[in-house]
């Protein structure tokens, strides 16, 4: 398994250092962590070392977050949470250069403003359409 | 493609209700969301109908996550983002049920405080393992 000296997560993935392991598989695996927004709080990670969404192949999309979507059932199942919230931070506000998929078990009532931030707006429609024009162009193959 | 009657994404996917669209693609789209995060902001669905990150059929992963992994890079490319949030609110905090990614394009110093929650701890290594423990065993295939 490609690791990169001195990567925590990839130290975690080979077993070099301790975590709360709840998944391990030949691709993935997931842990808690250690500080948790909420108990139960899980990062999904690569086994290999994958520095961040970007540089993730395409014949790991479908395990990491297939990982992702079984640590939301299993926060149901056995910690009785009745959502969660999935979340990487790409780049900005990434604290381990290593992709990591946060799984956090959430309940109503729970206080957790994640989607609460304010909002913004366009100025116009015409900036809108502008934006999306660009974002469009860059997406063309 | 299986639309769900009365749904807002279904319809936008389907072109029936306008929308600032940047993908349009056989199994994927995504478009600019009304009331963004930061200006940019993107929502990448899957063009069927599929109510939540738990709905979702493995052969949608790689489809999915990778036009998020585009969307990325198009931010990155066309409106000069640094990095990136990308986000699943399932079913808690899920506006609309129909499973919307959330591509928040980002900045040093945008001042989004996404990740700065409040961090709660475990009581104890026991509390933290037993939690582990569980979600281990509701894992297991």
């Amino acid at each position: 398994m490609a690791a990169e000296p001195g990567c925590s997560f990839c130290a975690i993935a080979s077993g070099e250092k301790p975590a709360a392991m709840v998944l391990r598989e030949a691709e993935v695996c997931a842990f808690l962590d250690v500080r948790p927004v909420f108990k139960g709080h899980v990062l999904v990670v690569p086994r290999q070392h994958v520095a961040d969404l970007d540089a993730l192949p395409s014949s790991l999309m479908e395990p990491l977050f297939a990982a992702a979507q079984r640590v939301v059932r299993a926060q149901q199942a056995a910690l009785a949470a009745q959502g969660a919230f999935v979340a990487v931070n790409h780049r900005i506000s990434q604290s381990v250069p290593h992709l990591h998929i946060h799984v956090v078990p959430r309940s109503k009532g729970d206080g957790l403003r994640g989607f609460f931030w304010p909002r913004v707006g366009y100025d116009s429609d015409a900036e809108r359409d502008e934006l999306a024009r660009r974002l469009a162009a860059a997406l063309r193959p």
